[in-house]
């Protein structure tokens, strides 16, 4: 039977009936307006409502009270996942997304991480920090920094060369982690923070985000104390995570109203989140906050981050989208939504963590007629089920463009499709595409939008070549020994032959490759998929690798791990197609040693920093 | 600049304080204490509390004001997945799985699809709705119908063998779904829900669920009125579905505490949610209707279901787990966690639907020392970043357990290590699998436990044999033309051998098949993932198969569809891997045929309904 002993009073509320003073709720329950009931919903297409300005950036407030800053941490946070680790080319790919994305804030690293951290962060500032649109819009460059002078130093060293740079710096406040990571004391914690921001801002950097880890396990007075320290010492940003996912939507929203309350000076400043999703509740959360005053949401693509993930920027903007004005208080944020597909795709191919079929917004499956699968008249009226228009988010369906490419289309033809996809690909990156294109044409009729896309993938998304395919040939199955012979060109231009056996195809020619190139590897992870339908498709092969005791950096909680890298390969054979993943992947580890600036022991290969 | 004149007033509310009297607010807003800020937070692992008992089950009310029922819809609503069908045996053993998981009700599918959806629902009332564990616990079995006599008497017909039978009835309630979808006006359909209501209890079924589709886009007024005629008809349950995952938390909390307050009858009921996932809101709005007054959640394994799918039953459990007592007002469920993980395991396998690498709970990622990436010291005190413990929901680490798995390892340690692993298999089975696991031995110095589970998803999880594969030898690269003969053993023993050329290995295996099979079948989708670290580990293929022109049955919504298959192999060698997958999936496809019970016609195959 029931026990009721642990419950504490519990009791129903039989009717919802607004209170007098609105300030004696949580700040988003104003939202609810009592006539609501009787409201029809017959238009709901977020593709109704024009984009918004975007307010002139400063870095401590903002002139419209509703707009919401996008803070994009894909690069940092994002990068942190196992496995994820990109390569500076492939950052500065997806940073150049990101401002097509428009979001207000670029995180593209933790500079004290490593010099290629460094590095990859200062050819962003550069490069991505100093583009402005029609608008006037530049995105910030931030950088993280632990709360210490020599993380500091190497954040406000990467993101100086922006015309927006901001230093992102952060320390512990729960007692759990204060106790077992930092050993340091309440007081010894404020001081840190306080000191540490007040250098950031002495360096120069007019920019300053402070985030008390763990915000949602830390005593709240203690909170308001170290917050307020760090505002007098010059932070222009608050950022408050929920380190560990632990919150529910509306205890988050009374955290960040609660900081909105009680913090002194906070009207100065912006208050951000940051929203782990743990227990599958970051993007409520984000909202949460939002609806309670903060003005900043940190989120990812995809949602990809460390466990979890965080709060997806595809799922919050377009809840603000969707909702914003009907039931979010009118909330909106800068965000070119129909960037969203290709920002998607980008990541996942980057970081190779892959988004599962039924992901909101961006999966396979979350558009109904978009599955691949035939269904007879399945949709009478699209309205009925469908809430946001694909077109909104930059997903076209293929069968309405009416082209199809074969192997009599010409380079026009390809480029102009690509276009419409969202490429803008030219000189060699589309030559060499387009001699990809042509030979898969010969063996297949019809080219799909998404055998394309895939071979983009193969031909642009790719590291710098330090080997390259020639042949492989292969003998398997359940009746002999398999069998395997490369053939590899090195940056010379030689050639180099070995062959090997193993226990299937992919085994023994990844070990005639290991004969060849002789580095050291684990393959950690090794999956394959069919672009299209039909046996007759492309296969994307994607490998993660690790380098033997080489490649270690640093996270932001000061761990040490090993880097791993992931590539794809792409061809109408998988044998084929796992070879030249596995090449890519070693081409991108190769990269990574030779980079401009790093220091390396030459006895090990081992990353000082 | 920015633009304030959409925005309706907006103010800002400073800070929170609880209002006296605590019906003016959301009834979830209860739950905040407003000494909570100095409380500490020190021990929140789930594990420190210890299961309550489960109320006895009475279909219109629960004993225990606290208690919220577990619905689980993975059976119907997620095997409405694209590509997600599943054969009833398949069904079956998920509905053993939930019956270990403790589920209180599992709707086992929409009985008036076919005959094969019928028959799959009533051998699972047979046999699942008629176990009783220890505590007279039994689930509930339940069948969807449109309202309509043909689809309640499919479905009575259905569960009526199960101890507790349930049917469950829907209509569409929003506008635009009356207007483009049924046709028909609100009187009509009030009509229509409360005749069909009083005949599923006038069959004999005690327990009648409702839902008006699409409510969270209906006319509140409208809802009260159809609700109320419900109960008056018999209705012990009423579902209110956000069909187009279109509600923010507060607001489908709002809806709930509405129609709670505003009912006529509703003390008499039980209210359900069931939300859709469409903007990354389904957990948080799932837990805003229980806080809110709802004491059923209608949710899925792994958050499977059309476009972006349910909440996930993890997610919800887990939240009101780990937060229940402390925020969310004491609620608790009856769901043995730690069969979370060989249930979504199973789901994952059978449903084709892959879950993402940073899916919250279930996610290869979720728990970071479990990715797999070695870190050094990555964690001082676990506790600083886990809120649950991997063993709550049965996941265990292998580095823990001490055992090796080898070629020298016996039959008993091979069971053992199962059993630990959460596999009670025995039996034909058990043989078949050690064999398997000999073979794999014989090649690779230690078995993995991630490679044991792939075995065991290979023999166990596995369809009737119609075809066997014997052998299978192919010739493959970038130089010459892929050939592959295969030599496949029929239901007699007859061997059959065939070879083929194509694009490549899979596609020359797939071909040399078909010549022997001659099924008209096309290829939807094609996957393979290494299953543990380093080349020479076990490879899994899945693929997705659709017959041409038969196979259809028809969804919730009336509308035909192809059933498509899906299936996977296991072998060290990818060919192999890929053909044994091709050959499970064909036999998953005539499996379908051959049911018995089923309509035929003799002509095209095509299953008549």
């Amino acid at each position: 039977m029931a026990s009721l002993s642990t419950a504490p009073t519990f009791t129903y509320t039989p009717h919802y009936r607004p209170s007098a003073p609105s300030t004696s709720t949580l700040s988003y329950m104003l939202f609810i307006s009592p006539k609501k009931s009787r409201r029809k919903l017959t238009a709901i297409f977020c593709s109704a409502k024009p984009r918004r300005a975007r307010p002139d950036y400063v870095p401590n407030r903002i002139s419209d009270p509703l707009y919401v800053r996008v803070f994009d941490t894909t690069l940092r946070d994002g990068e942190q996942s196992p496995g994820a680790s990109m390569t500076s080319k492939e950052k500065l790919d997806i940073a150049r997304q990101l401002f097509k994305l428009g979001v207000d804030i670029i995180e593209a690293g933790f500079p004290a991480a490593s010099k290629d951290d460094l590095e990859a962060v200062k050819m962003i500032a550069k490069e991505v920090g100093n583009e402005i649109d029609e608008n006037g819009y530049v995105p910030v460059i931030c950088g993280l920094s632990r709360c210490n002078k020599r993380d500091i130093d190497a954040a406000w060293e990467a993101v100086k060369y922006a015309k927006r740079p901001r230093i992102h710096t952060f320390i512990a406040t729960s007692e759990i982690h204060m106790k077992h990571k930092l050993k340091k004391t309440k007081e010894e914690v404020v001081e840190t923070a306080r000191s540490m921001v007040s250098y950031a801002r002495s360096l120069g950097c007019p920019d300053v985000e402070f985030s008390p880890e763990d915000a949602g396990r830390s005593d709240r007075e203690f909170l308001y104390q170290i917050l307020g320290e760090v505002i007098k010492a010059g932070a222009t940003t608050l950022n408050i995570p929920d380190t560990v996912g632990y919150n529910m939507p509306h205890e988050f929203g009374q955290l960040i109203a609660d900081i909105k309350a009680n913090t002194p000076g906070i009207e100065n400043v912006i208050i951000s989140t940051h929203c782990q999703n743990d227990l599958g509740l970051s993007t409520a959360n984000t909202l949460a906050g939002a609806c309670s005053g903060a003005r900043q949401v940190e989120v990812t693509i995809n949602g990809i981050g460390e466990r979890a993930g965080n709060a997806s920027l595809e799922e919050v903007v377009l809840a603000l989208k969707c909702r914003g004005d009907e039931v979010l208080g009118g909330l909106y944020t800068g965000i070119n939504t129909e960037q969203i597909i290709m920002s998607s795709k980008m990541v996942e191919e980057y970081s190779g963590l892959h988004v599962q079929p039924h992901k909101a917004i961006v999966g396979a499956n979350a558009f109904a007629h978009e599955s691949g699968i035939h269904q007879d008249g399945m949709l009478k009226n699209k309205n009925t089920y469908e809430i946001i228009a694909p077109e909104d988010i930059g997903l076209y369906r293929s069968n309405e463009s009416g082209i199809v490419l074969g192997k009599l289309s010409g380079r026009h033809a390809v480029r102009s499709r690509l276009v419409e996809l969202g490429y803008d690909i030219d000189g060699k990156e589309l030559d060499d595409l387009f001699w990809r294109f042509k030979a898969v044409a010969e063996m297949k009729k019809n080219i799909t939008d998404d055998e394309l896309i895939a071979l983009v993938s193969d031909v642009v998304f790719q590291p710098q070549v330090v080997w390259k395919l020639g042949d492989v040939q292969v003998t398997c199955g359940t009746l002999g020994l398999p069998m395997a012979t490369v053939r590899l060109i090195d940056a010379n231009g030689e050639e180099h032959i070995a062959c090997a056996n193993g226990t299937g195809p992919v085994d023994s020619a990844y070990k005639a490759v290991d004969v060849i190139v002789k580095e050291h590897v684990t393959l950690l992870e090794y999956s394959l998929n069919a672009v299209t339908e039909g046996i007759d498709a492309i296969a994307t092969t994607r490998v993660l690798i690790r380098g033997e005791n080489t490649h270690t950096s640093t996270n932001a909680s000061g761990e040490t791990f090993y880097r791993t890298f992931s590539a794809t390969g792409t061809a109408m054979d998988i044998v084929v197609s796992s070879v030249r993943a596995y090449v890519n992947a070693l081409n991108k580890m190769l990269g990574f040693k030779k980079l401009p600036g790093l220091v390396v022991n030459s006895e090990n290969s081992q990353v000082s920093d």
